[in-house]
């Protein structure tokens, strides 16, 4: 099975490296990481500049690896299209250093990167831990190498990213799996105002993060009592329940001269 | 009718502007938009740096509006948490320079900006004009406006964004408006391998559009046969069509030691 490995935590993030040992006992891995962290920053795709790749070598392995100056989409794209001298079986992205729940899933590198794969037809699997004060990633990655290997055995369901986050908790503490929903997660925002050392105002965005207590299926209740959550995940964000309302609004009506 | 209307264009593009000059005609607008363009680069919100935001004004205007140092998503959280003084009914993206279809949805600063807005329990409409060549926002602006009112009179979906894409012609070719799903849409990426002065590789992403061939139904489908397209879009992400199946795979045999 040959598979290529990203995050956006920077390639030599402790998260992607354990991964790359734990994935190397199943898997012939290449690794295409942003050069340093993009969490947060720096979605999307680079169209409006250059984009630099460097060959590195990571401990422990005698393959090719890569660092670039880009995203995770571009990490991606950059594989797929140049790098990379086959098609991988399987793009896994993580492990990433905090959770990736609920909505936070639309903000993350993780579905830019995952697009760029299922683009081009790959199953991918998105892994991150859930406390990113706890630094074991041992459990997680292992957990993971163990899921791409049941994933081949079981086949992918078309256009699905299978969105997986563990505890943060000793491995024997961890009560089973779950599959589930995406729940809800925000930030509460409280914007400080400050005055610069010129007496400018300026803004900083200080988030809390609040999980909304969901029905017992979400992602978020699944973490927070100790399971490994798994997500099957789409991109189809067509909300279809409204379409009838939405459509007997008369919209057709607008394009009347007054 | 209080609306807020941002873009990711920036403050001074032609798009946002003809669009608030027809929202003032119907409502009370106030700008809070980035200071320059961030499309395709900076979505997400700003957590890591200051944020800095300046009163501005805007020409056949006497309100105060605000351009922002950052993304389409900080400029919808700055202002319902500080620099308004009282929530808005409404807030709307746009006219945006250049289509917003399918899959793009999720890259484009959209996404990012109209969850801020739903957080906050606010209806959300992102306009985009389809043909960044045909610089004429009039009956993007107007078709908008009339929108904006619509939606008063009918009340909106709970967690539901419209997403408007208005074809590139003259008003008069325009055939209808059609409710639609998202379509697919990727890019083929060229990736060009290039060799600077001093003779290191380097990579240019050369991405063309290509718009995936729908059912009739999609968003895609309708600008292209020149309809004004209005998707309703929601933020759940699960794919719940396939839970059922990823269930019965036995994730929990991955817990025992091997």
């Amino acid at each position: 099975m040959k598979i290529l490995l990203t995050n956006d935590d920077g390639i030599q993030a402790e998260g992607i490296q354990t991964l790359r040992r734990a994935l190397s006992e199943i898997a012939d891995v290449t690794v295409v990481a942003p050069s340093y962290e993009r969490s947060a920053t720096g979605h999307g795709i680079t169209v409006h500049k250059p984009i630099r790749a460097e060959r590195v070598k990571l401990k422990g392995s005698d393959k090719e690896h890569w660092s670039v100056v880009g995203t995770p989409a571009d990490c991606v794209k950059l594989a797929l299209e140049t790098l990379l001298k086959e098609p991988p079986d399987l793009v896994v992205s993580g492990v990433n250093h905090g959770a990736n729940l609920g909505t936070d899933v639309l903000y993350s590198g993780t579905v830019s990167a995952a697009i760029e794969g299922m683009i081009n037809g790959l199953p991918y699997v998105a892994v991150s831990l859930y406390d990113d004060s706890f630094v074991d990633f041992t459990f997680a990655a292992q957990f993971t190498a163990k899921l791409c290997t049941l994933l081949r055995l079981k086949g992918f369901p078309p256009s699905t990213l299978l969105n997986v986050n563990i505890p943060g908790s000793q491995a024997h503490d961890i009560k089973g799996v779950r599959v589930t929903k995406l729940g809800s997660r925000h930030y509460i925002n409280t914007v400080e105002c400050r005055k610069d050392p010129r007496g400018r105002e300026y803004f900083w965005l200080a988030g809390d993060v609040v999980n909304v207590e969901g029905d017992g299926d979400t992602d978020v209740d699944a973490v927070r009592n100790n399971y490994v959550s798994v997500s099957p995940i789409h991109f189809d964000l067509t909300n279809y329940q409204v379409i009838d309302t939405v459509k007997s609004w008369g919209f057709e009506s607008l394009l009347k001269e007054n």
